[in-house]
């Protein structure tokens, strides 16, 4: 009997970046505590790397909502570093020391799990990032971390910002593949919700450090959720196993 | 004394792809062989691979134009197909015969260098196509040819068709990068005389076999190409030299 199972259907994966394949809060409090010792001030590096990642949902939402004209993800990195560097009194940043920090976004470690499972997954699928972040910073995170897309998927292609449905449906478009072919994968429910409404398959994979270590981390089912996986080397045996039996595994 | 040339400052190679990364010409011909081998018709498979191709810039140049609306290369390639299959009088094909048959272009086998090539050049660049193939179409053949690209890039992302000057410029947007600092590959003189015309960097590498083996090929320099290379790992040797000694090698 033909596997008709809807999630033996699927041809492209595209992946949620920072917090579900990339660790930012680490590799961000990291690089401004190299700051902090190269030019003598000391703060809370992980609350700093917490305010400058709060800064980012609510700036991309004056783009989203129109009160903003068009940014790109490092425009407005740079705007949340300025006002934050004004909070903290850090004045003795040079432009291109700043600059460079505000590039720290591009250099952020990929989970210890993320290039092997890719690596397994990019076998038996189109593999592709699907994050806010604009195309130069995807392009080169995969260079620093070695992730194997097949192609960068963002944003900034069709400018507009997740959770906007077109950047889910742009995925259909540019894959030429009906949109229940393609997979969201992400560690953050909100994500995976929009993803699901616009018919896009979905696979969750809670990343319980990426707030830190002592945080609570939700692993309860949902409706729009088709597969939770503990990382992505058991997102592909759990992949396979629904290819080749038509069951999705617990 | 630092090495100021031009070129070693180079970040990021785009690359035309029909023509100069794989060898549509003779892939075409063998789908086309095999489609009349099973439905028992004989033609010149390398002339309906010629006719197939020449209707390519004729019909982008209706979209450039405005005389048609944004169509992308799989619609392009289809309605000259069914305008072939037509003049040959072929009617034995069933609509998934004929979706199958277009879709050749996504399964273009690499010149022999070219894997090899573009895996030394990724060691030090940005490496990516810049075709007017759609996503789907350059995604699929990368996997199909094992081709490493670290990102794709398409006329299709911008709407615009080569030669518009909008597709080489959206290398520099995407890549954030001055556009003196992306070089664009070509086996095409007129690719590349466009492509500096926007401020790109060059490198010509002419296909001898393209067009079949008894066709002269140009090997002329001119004043907008930068460098000219045998073929990919050529021109990552002649990059490397350029970096390290500041000079162009013949």
């Amino acid at each position: 009997m033909a596997n008709t199972h809807p999630l033996s259907q699927i041809k492209a994966l595209t992946f949620d970046v920072f917090g579900t394949v990339v660790d930012w809060r680490k590799s961000i409090a990291q690089e401004i505590k190299s700051v902090g010792i190269a030019k003598g001030f000391i703060l809370d590096w992980n609350g700093f790397a917490d305010e400058w990642r709060a800064g980012y949902g609510p700036s991309m939402n004056k783009v989203r909502t129109g009160e903003m004209g068009w940014a790109n993800i490092d425009t407005l990195h740079r705007m949340i570093l300025d006002s934050l560097l004004e909070t903290y009194n850090i004045s003795s940043l040079s432009e291109s020391e700043t600059q460079c920090l505000n590039k720290a976004w591009h250099r952020l470690d990929p989970w210890p799990d993320s290039v092997e499972g890719l690596t397994y997954l990019k076998e038996n699928y189109i593999i592709s990032s699907l994050s806010n972040g604009n195309v130069a910073l995807l392009v080169n995170m995969a260079k620093y971390g070695g992730l194997p897309w097949d192609t960068v998927l963002s944003a900034e292609l069709v400018r507009h910002y997740k959770p906007d449905k077109e950047t889910y449906l742009s995925t259909s478009e540019f894959f030429g593949l009906p949109i229940e072919k393609v997979m969201m994968v992400a560690a953050h429910k909100n994500d995976l919700k929009s993803a699901r409404s616009t018919g896009m398959r979905t696979a969750y994979v809670p990343r319980p450090y990426e707030h830190g270590l002592d945080v609570e981390v939700d692993r309860e089912p949902e409706e729009y959720i088709d597969i939770i996986a503990d990382d992505f080397v058991d997102l592909s045996k759990k992949l396979t196993e629904a290819r080749e039996t038509g069951f999705i595994p617990e």
